[in-house]
């Protein structure tokens, strides 16, 4: 057998190894009434190359090898957790909560960059660091609120609507912020703010763009799939679909995960929902546990030693009582009810991929210190672990003695 | 984003086209009463860079590029193929086709390998090259059988038990042929037949060694997992068994396939089978007819133009008449039914990985020239063409006036 193929059949084994100690790890935490999702991403942080993992050795490797193979998986993973989430809400309902959504999505970028600029400045960094900092900070990174949302039975609540839709169209405002940030240091000053605008509403424009296409094309185009003979043609349909608009997304210059998000919504509304559901839910058995302690493998225990603990904590606090604040305050305005806001912004609290790019580039373009950068990512790993306690604490019962109508609280 | 994410989702893109054009192509075909296999082939053909994907340009590339991330999806859609065919038996029902099988597989190793070396000697070709050829002709690759009797609905039959049962053990035998040849070749000389003994023998024992020892570890471990309260647990302890063993079986020597086939074997008898059937079904939507297209990409209708007419015919009848000799004469006196027997034969025509690498160290070892190789690809191509064909005829009346008891003939 040919080394590349040695090498395909080694990193499968070490994600098949990964994703079923995910499972266990998950089944365990849910004993303990931890969030299972935490355990899937603990099971990354043990059995990363930078932890236990790093001592397995495999077929003379370590057992999680960080590859391009590894990674092309995790970001499928990705792309079909958003796809799955658009599955369960249609184009019909987004636009209901378009208000409230694009109000939160707003506001849950614009109090993170304020605040992440703000905390690092009055810490003594420099403003280039501070705005890095400001810009990891603003996009959500909805996968792990789903997933904390389904287990405890709330995803087919108002809040996690709002916080879902919310989600993407921050994600697009996500990459409005990179641009912003990437002209930033490529021109060494500060953009006009008719740049900004321009930019974020480009970025909107695309999106908004995409999602009426798909709206428009893919629910006829899964309805015809069904007609034909060979059966699993309205899941390859609905395969393609997926991958297609993420692919369509990262041409427009978007990220992947918004187009596939597109895709999901407009294909709720076609016929054939029941077995794509049962179908995607199948493939999330492996790619949902996979994407999260992918996660985790990034770990790095040796460069956390450097953290500077006053900035940890600071920029931890500007991570959590940001959103809660800028999602939260919105949210509970138009559902007129603070308890409920006070779910969709903790809700909005868990960062990821968006941040984890900004903060590579800053630490590849030489804007920040490894340990700032180390302190960066523990950051938004601390807020993905503190997210679905907080998510189960809000759903069980009131915190802020609000009236909690038209929504059941959640026992744990 | 970076780079490298967009070059996996250019790729992932390119393979749920080529899934999704499978799937419709394959409903076509079925509908022209031609195999769906056949059409999933085309499509990777019709598709492939070497033909009409070539012209078509997505986001700056052809539409399906044959790189790392799509072959290793090819590798894994091969080892689900074999997994879910191994799940379809139990280890007490492999023992009693044993004996049958294992004749089956031994004389369609044999005769192929003595066949396909006399014809080209006989055509003025070289020792060596003569050799190379009997050698790619000796392992059937059993995919496109099981696939054609699925569509048929015969995959439950004792010839269908027979044949996958005997392309396993062929698959093993066939690896004992490559590494018998590339002794040849590095030596320049004929190994001793205790060297050739001693090589076949340590293949088969390895093998059994690993299906014996999946057979008593893996109904137990997949038991435990099913008592997990966290959903899918089972489906990941599949999933890593599969892999799990794929890798062993490479740990080994042995092909990755035959250790998935051998996992797959041993869960057949857990109580979980049911979910995990209905799990490995849905991944096979997508990476079956993966497979197969992949399989048609390789297809270069440039080199085509060059084979030589008489040693293509030649070399094709040697492929079909061989298997259906040295496969179905055992089998028709195992099953006392000359058309039967010839049922397993023709299931066993097809070919595919172990001759593509064989002819691969050909053309790279400077064994074999191109038009030759060429020749011999398409010789594996016209093979897999043909078997769906083949099958369902023998399935559908007696050919050779037997008594065809204990099974039904199928009406196409």
């Amino acid at each position: 057998m040919a080394a590349p193929e040695l090498e395909v059949l080694r990193t499968v084994v070490g994600i098949s190894v990964l994703v079923f100690f995910a499972k266990i790890l998950g089944g365990v935490f849910s004993k303990f009434n931890i969030p299972e999702v935490i355990g899937e991403i603990s099971a990354g942080i043990v059995l990363g190359p930078a932890a236990l993992g790093g001592l397995i050795n495999v077929f003379g490797g370590p057992l999680i090898q960080l590859n391009d193979l590894l990674s092309a998986f995790a970001q499928i993973g990705g792309i079909i957790i958003l796809f799955a989430a658009g599955l369960e809400s249609t184009f019909a309902q987004f636009r209901a909560a378009g208000g409230a959504s694009f109000s939160v999505a707003a506001m849950g970028v614009v109090v993170p960059f304020l605040l992440g600029f703000y905390v690092p400045i009055q810490l003594g960094y420099e403003w280039q660091v501070a705005m890095l900092f400001g810009a990891a900070l603003t996009a959500t990174s909805i996968a792990i609120t789903i997933r904390t949302l389904e287990n405890i039975r709330q995803l087919h609540t108002e809040e996690a609507r709002i916080m879902i839709n919310a989600a993407v169209i921050d994600d697009v405002l996500g990459l409005a912020v990179l641009a912003i940030v990437i002209s930033i240091f490529e021109q060494g000053s500060f953009p006009s703010y008719f740049m900004i605008a321009r930019t974020t509403i480009t970025a909107l424009g695309l999106w908004l763009g995409l999602l009426i296409g798909a709206v428009f094309i893919l629910p006829k185009f899964l309805d015809i799939t069904t007609l034909w003979k060979s059966e699993g043609t309205a899941e390859a349909a609905a395969t393609a679909s997926c991958f297609g608009f993420a692919g369509l997304a990262a041409a427009l210059g978007l990220s992947p995960i918004v187009g596939a998000f597109a895709a999901g919504m407009a294909i709720a509304s076609s016929k054939a929902i029941g077995r794509i559901k049962e179908y995607i839910a199948k493939l999330k058995f492996i790619f949902a546990p996979l994407f999260f302690a992918v996660i985790g493998t990034y770990l790095d225990f040796a460069s956390m030693r450097n953290i500077r603990v006053v900035l940890f904590i600071a920029v931890l606090a500007v991570a959590v009582v940001s959103k809660i604040i800028g999602c939260g305050v919105p949210a509970g305005l138009f559902l007129r009810d603070p308890d409920r806001g006070l779910r969709v912004g903790i809700g909005m609290v868990s960062r990821g991929e968006v941040g984890f790019i900004i903060a590579g580039i800053g630490i590849t373009s030489g804007v920040i210190t490894a340990d700032a950068y180390a302190a960066l990512l523990t950051v938004i790993m601390a807020a993905d672990i503190l997210t679905p306690f907080l998510l189960r604490r809000a759903f069980s019962a009131p915190i802020l003695k609000g009236r909690l109508y038209g929504s059941r609280g959640y026992k744990s």
